[in-house]
């Protein structure tokens, strides 16, 4: 297994020896995740930290009418769960799996526990993690209160930039909360008036 | 200065020795927040983590229109801050101020830095504080994309119960994501149903 992309994404934020790169590769699980299949269903415990290899995962929700609305895609070098159940090791409302082939490493919570102890520095890794992660959900929040669908999608061909060709139309509308045909509208609009609009963001 | 809240707030999630709390109290700054000055304002960098000790303070953005969205309210035993301006440091997007008469205690991220380094259980403190209020966004982003007003105000009631009767109905509409006159129907319909129903879940 090449751990060059996680351990990449690890040293972002903390310095690892070899001796801590090994504990911490030691506890990893490689999975494969075939397109359309799940990692998690709703009213599951999820039980690891999910890191992305290679493909694309995304985490979602069913409501009552049978409309799914997507939280987050995790393409690779990005990390995914479902943070409630993680935490609290309680079943979760969250749907994971697969827009594409996916191969994934799996950290679970007993051994992130483990790995806090025997790497402190660990503690450090997560936090900063989580702390960008909130930073991007609150600013979802407030986008949600306060921009038009337009608005929303030029902030996800900013957050999301290798997502945007790559992911049918039906995804990236359940992320933005239009329909898909109202998505049309709004991305032939965005790119009449000029992609240079984006690239000079 | 009476530290006996923040320092319960603390032991939520980890053991401090006697000389660890005093480490932490004696970075505290302890300040005081009139009824509608502001702690922080738009376009400034966020200096510190604020916990509340009395008061109640919120976060929110005013849009191009004028109209104002609340992202947080923060009671007393809160924890409160421009997320993304405080970990990087830069310019952010929101405004912090009191909605009542407040004492809150600062931690500088600064002297946060420095509690790492003298006391590394901090960081286990930190990361699970974000864990929960990444969790409670996720949450919102769901619901923001999912529920309908009344669903959000049963939410609300669930999420700030010492605040329903506390503040104006125009903050709350805020939080919701609607008009104080929509509010207006929405609490008339839910208190109508019988407060029965909340209370049950």
């Amino acid at each position: 297994m090449d751990y060059s992309l996680i351990l990449k994404n690890v040293a972002k934020h903390i310095h690892l020896t070899s001796g801590e790169q090994e504990v911490f590769t030691s506890m990893l699980k490689e999975k494969e995740i075939k397109r359309k299949a799940f990692y998690l269903k709703e009213n599951e415990i999820c039980p690891d930290s999910v890191f992305v290899c290679r493909g694309c995962l995304r985490s979602y929700t069913v409501d009552t009418e049978g409309f799914e609305h997507v939280l987050q895609f995790a393409p690779p070098d990005w990390w995914i769960a479902d943070m409630y159940s993680l935490i609290s090791q309680k079943p979760g409302t969250l749907n994971i799996d697969a827009l594409e082939d996916s191969v994934v490493l799996l950290l679970s919570r007993k051994e992130q526990e483990q790995l806090f102890i025997q790497v402190p520095s660990f503690e450090r890794f997560f936090r900063i993690l989580t702390e960008k992660s909130l930073v991007a959900n609150r600013q979802r929040v407030l986008d949600s209160l306060s921009l038009t669908a337009q608005e929303k999608f030029e902030l996800f061909c900013q957050h999301y930039p290798t997502l945007i060709d790559r992911l049918p139309q039906k995804q990236i509308a359940s992320y933005i909360g239009v329909t898909p045909e109202f998505l049309s509208k709004v991305k032939a609009a965005y790119f009449k008036s000029g992609e240079t609009t984006y690239k000079d963001r």
